[in-house]
């Protein structure tokens, strides 16, 4: 089966729609992610060069060298929700006949869960790195094209907040107290500071148009 | 040249991260937008049918012919951006020699102008009945996958605020202030509903994981 990234818009919508559990919102989430920072590369791509941005060319293309990194990191995590959930459904149906079949099980499910919340947390991660990187390309990009900076932090906020939704989904099964309390610890931080920054970087654009 | 929506994910990333200014951040919001409608949809589809939501059947069934119509629009909308930034910018590129041809470009401007109003409006309107479909679609659709309902109000939410960005940088160069003045209303109108909505739906969603 090929990979989802290189399956048409149109047939990811139709299965995204579809009956079946895959691919569900965690790999909407990390396309909006990958959106993100590819408006931002844009942004970039369409400042560098210009005579009149010369002053910010340095730092223009270092920030498409960190967009375009972020793009190939969120476009991977499309797969990896699918990855996830289809491994937390594995260990689900692992055989629990005996006591020692029962605990292979359970330890198997929490690995697979730890896993599960691993994966959206590293999105909720990069999208407040893809948040930053918006402000930037707003900041000191090609005026003409800010409105896509703005459209740049929108898609990493909903990818942010929608990631957070599966983190809160399988820490609420992980018995490893300590691991599930800085997965939360780390996440409404990272929320915290976002939907300021968000809130700040849509008024920034705003006051450009 | 084939249709976005039948590019591949990849192929559309790149082409957004690309020094082209087409496709941009209005068709980047008519694809949240479509994955919203298709998230609402997934939970209709994985609820339909199932013994234990019988009493929300006919709903459900009602909510997905919504959905997959709204989904259906908003992937029309992904190169309906394209066509009408493509239309401003030919008639920005029409002959001014002589005070006729300054008034033609001028009218022709303008109504194109409009054109490259009205089209992220209706996105807005569309965003603004994605997130109440998303609403519908967690209140009463199968509780395991409700968090891909929140997934659908977070993109229908980030769809509509990118899509506000589009309509404030054609509206400002209108001058038919009535025009304008109306559009600007009504959008100020669907934003603010909106916010209020998403937050409410996205709680909703977080009660119930």
């Amino acid at each position: 089966m090929s990979e989802i990234k290189d399956k048409s818009i149109q047939v990811f919508l139709d299965e995204l729609a579809s009956k079946s559990s895959t691919p569900g919102g965690g790999s909407a989430a990390a396309v909006m992610g990958a959106q993100s920072a590819a408006l931002t590369s844009m942004v970039c791509n369409l400042t560098i060069g210009k005579p009149k941005y010369e002053e910010v060319d340095a730092d223009m293309r270092s920030l498409l060298v960190k967009s375009e990194a972020l793009r190939e990191k969120m476009t991977g995590m499309i797969k990896a929700d699918v990855e996830v959930f289809n491994r937390v459904m594995a260990t689900y149906g692992m055989p629990k006949s005996t006591d020692e079949e029962k605990a292979a099980r359970s330890a198997e499910i929490q690995e697979a869960l730890k896993v599960a919340t691993e994966v959206p947390l590293e999105c909720a991660r990069a999208c407040a790195e893809a948040i930053e990187l918006s402000r930037e390309a707003a900041e000191k990009g090609n005026v003409n094209v800010v409105s896509d900076a703005g459209v740049a932090v929108m898609a990493a906020y909903g990818a942010l907040k929608s990631a957070a939704l599966n983190v809160y989904i399988n820490v609420g099964s992980i018995k490893d107290q300590g691991f599930a309390d800085s997965s939360m610890a780390e996440l409404e931080k990272i929320l915290e500071g976002a939907g300021v920054a968000t809130e700040e970087v849509y008024q920034l654009v705003k006051s450009k148009l």
